[in-house]
């Protein structure tokens, strides 16, 4: 479970002064390191694994108690003989439009970032810091993240307390490239399995075999596509006399007597599946796998004592993983796991270790054991979460707040590179009464889940809320299904863009102000969002007016020319659109010239189609490489991988449209 | 050599009358014999060899001498009593609406067919009558073929000289139907080689070995694409002391040291080639094939009589193949013969057997001895042409009239199914002068041939007629070699076109009133041609206005909407279009909802592409299927082959185009 790192950068690219090294990543990013021991890091960081990047042309001046290091667009200046140390005083960048940073300058302009968890809040929740600001620069600190030692895992920095580890990043407002930096020294979002793209079904609830085999081939029987289904904490043991049941590892043979058979049948029935993980009370003597953990950790089985959760301890985290993960993907046939952890931040056994994040990191390399895709699905961790898709956004409220800023959260989570948000898609809780009550509602999200990054609709566990989308009425069922359809069809589109979102870093989902910085209309629209290299999305958000039973959406055209994908009515660009849509209106625009492959088969599987469906949009030349692999494992990395290239150009009314 | 006949029509379809058999071949087809000695014929004719039907429905009456066939479309009527015989007072035949047919009526309103061949005549030649008839109906006198006998040969009838053998065509202006019944009991165009839709090189000179591979390097050097490389009688020794030298068999070493190490080359250069024979003397004994032909003929060799050509004679032929031109094709790789027959049109030794026929029909058939496809290079033999492709028009005039008659030509074959013609493009004789005299002319043709079935440039042996592209000034070998590279890039399209004919018996080219039999316009368009399924072509027959420079060209548009293929242009149908264009102008229009695939890459080989370019166009909902094989052989008929669906339709500005 080590990554290939590289983090030790180029001799010719550090720059040493009184107690600091500067190391000059690229001519936008600069690493500034305070060390009264002078003694710096090069080992990896939870963040930075890859500082060894090219060289950039720069000078460095010294004199007068002064260092000065210019690189084409960063001017630093350290002023030493003042305080060997970074102070407002000492230190400051000068970029290229002549913004000055200080040490200490507070990022006002930031844009904002992801978050941890959604979980008791109803509606927007604060958002972490970003690496997008209207600034200019960001600063990412990196003083407190531990470090990978020697064997193969985090450990504590031998660094002072006064030690600083901090990221520059001084790219103005070209927020392409910082992310483009970011990523270069962070690393990159892997590909995701292509069958994840597709519609997921989760609910909190007590399934058993039986039942959850009834739900499936409810959509199987309806022609509603689906790829995944989800199974909540309740597929093992809850019920023991060591705690309050919400880590289990062992099946309850209740309601799932045969699990790999159970497995199986969804595996040929072409649905993946997933089951629920709290670990944190680790491993108590009434779990199945406790026996051969204990002794593999040392303890007696006979006493009992249980195995606890320790994120620190390599030996836990190896156990863990043969004893506790790997059987069951193994033996029953787990497509990959739900870690829905909620407790500690921070391991007792380590300062600095959020379990959180090492879940995330070991659970994401530990999949490609099999030559898998690393994949887990699980809460944001903080920066570098972007490269262990797919996240988890939390327990998010039935209502139209919550739904509001989950587009909100999802756009802005590309300012930190993370673009595979897999929210609950209708909500979870506080979906009081019956569920034709909030029709309208889960309509819309499901929408906005078709428009989404991962489409999973979830459900409490709650007798009267239920999501079944045939459990609605006709014009509710309609939408639903519609909604579920386009999902599937767009994911050979989908498949593209995390292709796109893997090689170039551009995620699926971004705002307005990824490509339109200068806009101060882009910032004010942060519930709209660019889909794709081709399309932009503004699902409706918000119910439909009593009076004309129409919902109003206002959608912010860039300058150009846009068309309304499904209708393809022309929309001019530069200016603000108020549109006005039944339940059916799904406002999403393509681009001039755009270019839109898709599934021409709903009812298929996730699979390449057997049929393409192109939809195309005039008014510019375009060109789009259809990306298609075995969708699943790592052999894409090897040149296993086939593009289709379409270019279409226009010469009046002759279309010229190119393949291969 | 025997064909797979089927020429036995149902009991049940057959009404017996004095002296007279009426065969029911369907409601719209009846065979009409007369034979005073009532033994009719059963076996296939040259021309007809299914007549092995479904029966359909209809009524037969008798009584008061009169015989009344009754079918849904046509009602016969033999009146005996008068005379039991055909004439005009005896046999009628009345069509749906209402037209009365009487035996020896002339079919005045016939719109012309083919023709052999075009030598001598500067410009329009008479074309033999059609099956496609404004009268409504078309008669198909076989009375005068041979049938084939127990040896699989052709043999004179039995039937006494007055007996008559009619097919009675009365589907009113059904030309379609027309043609489809025809082609139901007289057999479908075969496939020709993909190969053969690329760009010809012919000429009428004693090339060396090494004379046309520099030929064939100079299309190669300028990327101008080239695929098939005549090889006139020259390659063959013409000096020997038995004639004058146009019959040959044995290699010139002189110009072709190593014609196998030759061949090859050019197969190493995707070129296939062809030779000119003229068979008609046989072999003599200056030949290598000689002294074993002559031993299997039963010719002493030493006695050094010639082996002479005999169509007739089962066993010349068999040793005309198996002596003469399979071993060719074996050892020097010979890819397909050109026979160029002009001798005499009836075999001494049996009446009624026109050799040309004959070598046709065989060469065909050998042909697939292989595996590879019937394919001839020859001229027409008759009705039944068609279904030994491809068609040699014979030597035609330098001259504008004979470029007009070109396209008439072609046109019209299509009324009796005949749609592969190999033209002189550019004119064989009389060219007289330097090459810069025919330019525009040559240009002219050059775009006619892109926009024909088989583009084959020719010239003669005339030192200062030079039709090699790259030897006019700069606006004609621009022109020639846009249209050149055009012809190549459209080869996707004309092998499905190809490949519409053999299955649907919907020739690449045909005439306007083949679609719009109701329009005058049409029959009067007589110069402009349907251009597959997609295209109608219009190329430019005159010279440019010495005022303007410009070319008119009347074109009429049926009615609909029609883009110009090249600009795109719109333009409204049901109307005559007066066009002027320049040199480089092509007229070529685009149907609403045309879909035209070609190569993206004229410089590759005639194989399937690389890169595929689609080519479409708005205004109407479309479906082309892309037809692919392996170019040359029969397994086709096996199912080896491909069909790729597109299919586009419009919603707005939304293009959605399938795949698969």
């Amino acid at each position: 479970h080590v990554p290939d790192f590289d983090p030790v950068a180029a001799d010719d690219a550090t720059v040493t002064g009184p107690n600091v090294r500067i190391t000059v990543l690229s001519a936008r990013v600069l690493r500034l390191e305070y060390d009264p021991t002078e003694t710096f890091e090069d080992r990896p960081s939870q963040l930075v694994w890859y500082r060894d990047r090219p060289v950039p042309d720069f000078a460095v001046t010294r004199g007068d108690d002064r260092l000065v290091v210019e690189t084409d667009a960063l001017t630093l200046e350290y002023d030493h003989g003042i305080e060997a140390a970074f102070t407002a005083e000492t230190l400051s960048i000068e970029l290229e439009d002549g913004t000055v940073w200080t040490y200490g300058d507070e990022n006002e302009g930031n844009l904002g970032g992801a978050l941890r968890t959604v979980d008791e809040v109803d509606g927007a929740a604060p958002l972490e810091d970003g690496l997008v600001s209207t600034d200019g620069w960001a600063v990412v600190d990196d003083t407190d993240r531990l470090v990978f030692g020697e064997d193969g895992w985090v450990e504590p920095r031998d660094a002072p307390e006064s030690s600083e580890d901090l990221y520059f990043f001084g790219d103005g407002q070209d927020y392409e490239t910082r992310l483009a930096d970011f990523r270069a020294i962070t690393g990159e979002v892997p590909m995701i399995p292509r069958w994840a793209l597709g519609n997921w079904w989760s609910r909190y609830w007590e399934y058993t075999q039986d039942e959850l085999r009834g739900v499936v081939e409810g959509f199987d029987e309806r022609d509603i596509p689906l790829s995944v289904a989800v199974i909540d904490m309740d597929w093992h043991v809850v019920d023991n006399a060591y705690h309050d049941g919400w880590t289990g590892w062992t099946w309850n043979d209740e309601y799932f007597p045969d699990p790999a058979g159970f497995v199986e049948w969804l595996h040929d029935n072409d649905i993946k599946t997933t089951l629920n993980l709290h670990p944190a009370e680790g491993v108590h003597p009434h779990e199945t796998q406790y026996a051969d953990f204990a002794e593999f950790m040392g303890i007696d089985p006979d006493s009992e004592e249980p195995v606890e959760f320790d994120a620190a301890d390599p030996q836990f985290l190896r156990g863990y993983f043969e004893h506790l993960i790997n059987p069951m993907e193994d033996e029953e046939g787990v497509d990959f796991w739900w870690i829905d952890w909620q407790q500690w931040e921070q391991s007792p056994e380590m300062d600095g270790l959020d379990p959180l994040w090492a879940l995330n990191h070991l659970h994401s390399l530990d999949r490609t054991r099999t030559g898998k895709r690393p994949f887990i699905f699980s809460r944001w961790p903080g920066l570098g979460g972007h490269r262990y898709p797919i996240g988890f956004s939390g327990d998010s409220y039935i209502s139209w707040p919550s739904l509001r800023f989950q587009p909100h959260l999802t756009a802005t989570s590309a300012n930190v590179a993370y673009g595979w948000w897999s929210h609950d898609i209708g909500g979870h809780m506080g979906g009081e009464g019956d569920p034709q009550a909030f029709g309208e509602l889960y309509a819309r999200w499901t929408q906005f889940g078709a428009l989404s990054p991962i489409n999973r609709i979830h459900t409490t566990k709650h007798p009267f809320v239920d999501k079944r989308p045939w459990e609605f009425d006709g014009a509710i069922t309609e939408t639903l299904e519609d909604a579920l359809s386009l999902r599937h069809e767009l994911i050979p589109y989908l498949y593209t863009m995390a292709w796109r979102d893997h090689t170039e870093g551009v995620p699926l989902v971004r705002p307005m102000y990824y490509h339109h910085p200068e806009a101060e209309a882009a910032e004010e629209s942060v519930h709209q969002y660019y889909f794709g290299s081709e399309l932009l999305a503004a699902p409706h958000l918000s119910e439909r007016d009593d009076e004309t039973n129409l919902a109003r959406r206002s959608v912010w055209l860039p300058e150009g020319e846009w068309f309304d994908f499904v209708t393809g009515e022309y929309h001019e660009g530069g200016r603000w659109l108020a549109r006005y849509g039944d339940l059916a209106d799904l406002p999403v625009y393509a681009k001039a010239g755009a270019i839109v492959p898709m599934d021409a088969d709903a009812r298929a599987d996730t699979e390449n189609p057997e049929r393409l469906r192109i939809v195309a949009f005039p008014g510019a030349d375009n060109t789009f490489d259809l990306y298609e692999d075995d969708g699943t494992t790592t052999a894409h990395r090897d040149g296993a991988y086939a593009t289709t290239e379409f270019a279409q150009t226009f010469d009046g009314d002759r279309l010229t449209f190119e393949i291969g």
